[in-house]
């Protein structure tokens, strides 16, 4: 299947998931309640770590869980693993190969912890690892760059935390995901057409925050892989903290600004990157007076909640590297110097 | 005092720093005992958030503490902190002003954690709200790269790391710093000439791994500050899981690849992208082979340790930064953008 098909997939891909794992989560949330756990302990490389940053907002806001992001050097180069006292020990990995992420697990089992896996192969390395897994079942990812497998851990990620609420509230909200990405699947077409404009863009930054701090990274991620463009994601708090500086006249800041808590913060931030710098916004947002900030707007269904949106924020963001790369005149199937499994120690 | 004055007082800064000091990381680790703590919960942006990368490789490696890098906006925008039971909460800041920053600390302190500040302005909010501080004594940094005030951070991580451990050895290896410090401030001049050859760069990427991943992170920030560059630090090991499809014939790459753990890793990367991709390789190593696949080379001292090589290996770093900003004709001491203290929310 080709990376336009594979984007557009998601929303079924979602329903199927989503029902093969509503009692796997029902089930590890039962024998790992919240009160025996200090913190997550997340390895993950690559896309998969854009979901881990999106567990680490969603599970820190939702649950009051701390995400701790694995150095998974030290357990593999340095030989020195930390104590993993107090942790629930996760791998996430597409493929489930990555020796570095395995390792990780495996340490956290030899030292007693519960582990858990979650992946698209259920015979993987990691998931015969861990104590528990969930498999995305996204299907077979034949494009080198991953889109339907990150939402789907996305998905994962927030059917545990309504699943350690116990809250049909969320389940129902998890539940309409279908309707709002068929809706942003449906710009398509424009997307395309506004891509042709940043033909010639060869570095960008991508600003993002608390939720869609994961979305930053992964739509810097596809851009990188796809397009070949240097683009670099932060969070709008710690862009001021110096990288601010690189911004001069039409320099091209793309953004991810569902309306919720972070919307004052980056609304203030893109207005005097306008006003004062002149810089060049697309903006993916919500909200109205956001989008008008931006040169480039892309909207997002009104009544989508903000814990929600990374799984339905990014799929404009997957289109626009899409588009842009058939633009550029690159190949969408097989970026330069990439393959599907990347094993590293 | 100017940034390269600035760069060239560290390591006598770093010795003050450690005699005021050495009481004061003895008092904190009596006083809070590695077999109290599950893990370290460490606040921080810009330069000191990537102090806070070091803590995460050095109390990993050698005091086996996970460290997790707060999400600050959990605790300001969302105001959803979570439980931070069996937390060692830290922030770090070089004015202690951040009111995210602070914040973090705060609620460490309302839900009965054991706080620690690490700052340089010891009458600072974060000071005041902190139950212990380690005042960095770097004096009064006026440029608004921070350098001095970088280093002085790694040094007191370093120092409660070896009065954890009740290392002797770690504490004679840290008064050794001066020694190192010096030999590579002596490469300021054919630094200076090698930066030329950098003149119209506009982006690139930094790579380092394990202790050094810090200093990828600090160097490219330093680039992004000063000279407006579009530089994204990554270590090896992620930047093989996609972002590798940005390098192509002459693409800058920059890497800090002391001798160590993480040497053959990191070797067989720079290999690849100097063979296969015919990459523009600037290297800071004390590997001979190493350095010898550079087109750029900067040498270390041949018995610097990797896990203090960080507080060294950075000051090349700080003197190519501070050279390509002139060789580029922009301003060394007030960079575009930027104020010294940056308050976020």
């Amino acid at each position: 299947m080709s990376l336009h098909a594979e984007i557009h997939e998601q929303t079924a891909v979602w329903q199927h998931s989503y029902q093969q794992n509503l009692d796997v989560v029902q089930a590890i949330t039962q024998a790992i309640p919240l009160d025996k756990i200090h913190h997550a302990f997340i390895a993950a490389r690559g896309t998969s770590d854009n979901a881990a940053r999106y567990a680490s907002y969603l599970w820190g806001a939702k649950n009051q869980l701390p995400v701790t992001l694995a150095t998974p050097s030290l357990f593999s180069l340095y030989q020195q693993p930390p104590k993993l006292r107090g942790a629930l020990v996760i791998g996430i990995s597409q493929s489930g190969q990555s020796p570095d992420i395995v390792n990780v697990v495996a340490e956290g089992k030899r030292q007693g912890n519960p582990t858990l896996a979650i992946t698209n192969e259920p015979d993987s390395p990691l998931a015969q690892t861990a104590d528990f897994v969930i498999n995305i079942h996204a299907g077979l990812e034949t494009a080198v760059a991953a889109t339907k497998t990150y939402t789907s851990q996305l998905l994962a990620i927030a059917m545990l935390s309504a699943a350690w609420r116990q809250s049909s509230e969320m389940f129902g909200l998890i539940e309409r995901l279908g309707e709002w990405g068929t809706a942003v699947l449906a710009h398509d077409k424009s997307i395309g057409q506004l891509a042709q404009r940043y033909r010639t863009m060869q570095h960008c930054v991508v600003l993002g925050r608390g939720y869609n701090y994961a979305t930053a990274f992964e739509w810097s991620l596809k851009l990188k892989e796809l397009t070949y463009i240097v683009a670099e994601p932060y969070s709008s708090a710690d862009f001021r903290h110096g990288p601010i500086a690189v911004v001069d006249r039409g320099f091209p800041v793309m953004a991810v600004a569902p309306a919720g808590a972070i919307l004052a913060d980056l609304h203030d931030l893109l207005q005097k990157l306008a006003d004062e710098k002149q810089a060049e916004l697309l903006i993916i947002s919500n909200d109205t007076s956001m989008l008008m900030l931006a040169t480039s707007p892309i909207s997002l269904p009104a009544d989508l909640p903000e814990w929600l949106s990374p799984l339905v924020s990014i799929i404009p963001a997957q289109l626009f590297s899409y588009h842009l790369t058939r633009v550029k005149g690159y190949n969408t199937e097989a970026p330069r110097g990439l393959n599907k499994v990347t094993r590293t120690t």
